[in-house]
């Protein structure tokens, strides 16, 4: 057995994942379990990540997270769901006779500290990051290897989705206690690398209904929802699974766009109604259809989560003249060059064919920016000390 | 018999209609038949109505129509479709040995002139009521008594509820031929006399997609609307009779914004998506939910067909608080006195607590003003000879 260690620190980052085909709906609020499989790419770390450190020392006196910098109450359900399941499995891999390469005591408190390097501001979802990452930093910390999607789960459902990179699918699963609802990669990064994401980012006045409440009420009270969720998810999945592994653009562009309206649809037929979509994200579906029209196929498709925010999925020889598009039907107000963020986009210039085609008039300022980006990978281990958040103390490094 | 005159002219008015069980897809694009029943509130004439002339004389040489005194092309397949089913009923009505009340010849022309009284560009449906009375009309003036259903509906399917007062449900029916898919009277006007109804007509920027193209896309590609059409508005229907009856506003009330909400969700689920809501529609469903969640019941209730216009069913005492509510979150930006039009609202102060509940910023000139309406009775027919719109010549009296 190793010597015991005074301080056990580990640095991973997540990255964020889009789901193409969309989970709205818990079967058990408790366990996190949903009432249909769904479907994510995951984006690429470069421009949207989740970075966490997690500390165990005998000198922790008790479980502390800080967020962003701020210290935030660790007593939330949901942190302890996840404290309490990856202690689970590090006791049972124990109890499994597995040499314990980390051999601290599990009865350690944990320091956790998580950051974001994109502005929670802009309305991207970051809890499914920053829950598998915070699970993958606390197996590591607690040498735990086995499956960690129920850990990121119980977190937020859609983060066992970021526990890969690449192509996943989130298997609903049907035992009552969620051993069989678990994160699988359906195909990995490499597998389409002429795939290209932008996130176009919407102006909006006010924070919408939270999904957690939001999918609850639509359970209750939309029917659509659940015809949904059994009688078409099933075959949509499968087709999902069929368009990814063959790389068909054409048709996992439609099924993208389709499942993201019907899931806006189920949305709409809550009670009382929910609706993510403004006036905006509106012209946006408008200025795809119109710009696959004037193509005559599906060179661009949209998807839209629970926000304004529209996550654009099109090809590399795609990516410049769509932009165009969307610097011509939405003037931006800032500067020119910080419109576009990410991965560089080269100017081009519309043909009036197309200007013509997209016909409506542009809304200046209705797309704050643009992040340009690509498939990732999943969570990742960081070797170098100096990216841990938390100091030799088990303090944030830097407060906020 | 009679003796041949040279000119019949019959002038009749019809009501506007408002779903509560909304119709949006056909069976059958030609007969128009629907793919769910539907039923509706006949809205009073005082406010809105199309007024149309029907003259038949040997002296004319053609058939001809005109629209708020523009003349139309009367080749057009539904008209046309209108006017060979009238020509066929009254010509059964002959051989079934009816005496025959206007013994013109069944081969004369007929001029028709038709004028809504409330202007076209509010993107209020004119086409129900104008079917409804261009039926209606024909009917007088070929000696017409059997149900007109069939010659409404050819027009425009929701016009066949047009041709009732009070509360009317269109029987989508069986057969292939339609010959049961009829409107029937739920019950007249006089039967819920608190009931009143507001129009709020939105501001909106430029035309949204027909109805007629809309629907024929949503039955092709939203699996959503087959389920609606076939497993859940049976039971609503039978639902929403049982709340007419039994004058329950609270049921009444919850079952119209669900039913709007649904259809409005099945027009997400088509591809391309079809919005009729824009972002002052949502704050108008916001400011209802906030207003009945204040009140802790069902006051106010809204419904939207499609286009952005909302509109509101509320009892005689609501009227002027929740009018005052909607001029607190909807500032208007014309002269105050132009605002509300139809019946008379008096104004009346909104309380803090109701200030304070609605919340949301206020959205100036997102109204452009309020019809204040009630249920009425079905089509009329006007004795004063003064009221035709054609003259002795058969022509529009006054030109555009």
């Amino acid at each position: 057995m190793a010597s015991e260690k005074r301080l056990e620190v580990v640095t991973c980052t997540a990255p964020v994942n889009i789901a193409v085909i969309k989970y709205w709906g818990k079967r058990d609020e408790e366990l996190i379990l949903p009432i249909n499989s769904s479907l994510s790419v995951t984006l690429h770390q470069d421009q949207l990540k989740t970075t966490t450190t997690a500390a165990i020392s005998r000198d922790f006196t008790e479980d502390r997270i800080w967020l962003n910098g701020r210290e935030e109450d660790v007593g939330q359900p949901r942190l302890q769901a996840c404290l309490r399941e990856i202690r689970r499995l590090a006791r049972k891999r124990r109890s499994d006779g597995h040499e314990d390469p980390l051999p601290l005591s599990l009865s350690y408190k944990v320091h956790v500290a998580s950051v974001n390097n994109f502005p929670t501001a802009a309305g991207l979802a970051s809890s499914a990051a920053g829950y598998a990452c915070l699970a993958y930093a606390l197996a590591r910390v607690y040498g735990v290897e086995s499956d960690l999607s129920e850990v990121a789960r119980r977190g937020s459902g859609s983060a066992c989705r970021s526990l890969y990179g690449g192509f996943v699918e989130w298997q609903m699963g049907e035992r009552a206690d969620g051993k069989d609802s678990i994160a699988r990669q359906v195909a990995p990064e490499s597998h389409w690398p002429e795939l290209r994401v932008l996130i176009l980012v919407v102006s909006t006045e006010k924070k919408p209904t939270g999904s957690t409440a939001g999918m609850q009420t639509s359970v209750e009270t939309s029917a659509l929802l659940r015809f949904r969720a059994e009688a078409l998810v099933p075959a949509r999945m499968a087709e999902m699974t069929r368009c990814v592994r063959k790389r068909d653009f054409q048709a996992f562009g439609q099924l993208t766009m389709k499942d993201s309206n019907q899931f806006h649809a189920t949305c709409m037929d809550t009670f009382p109604p929910i609706s993510y979509l403004n006036d905006t994200s509106r012209r946006i579906i408008h200025l795809v259809h119109c710009f696959n029209a004037h193509h005559r196929q599906t060179k661009v498709a949209y998807t839209f989560d629970a926000g304004a925010n529209a996550v654009i999925f099109t090809l590399d020889d795609t990516v410049a003249e769509f932009v165009a598009a969307v610097r011509h039907s939405f003037p931006p107000e800032l500067n020119g060059d910080k419109f576009l963020k990410g991965l560089p986009v080269e100017p081009v210039p519309l043909s009036d064919e197309l200007k013509a085609a997209l016909g409506t008039d542009p809304t200046p300022g209705g797309i704050k920016y643009i992040i340009a980006t690509q498939v990732g990978p999943g969570p990742q281990v960081l070797d170098d000390p100096g990216a841990h958040l938390l100091g030799p103390d088990g303090l944030p490094k830097a407060a906020a």
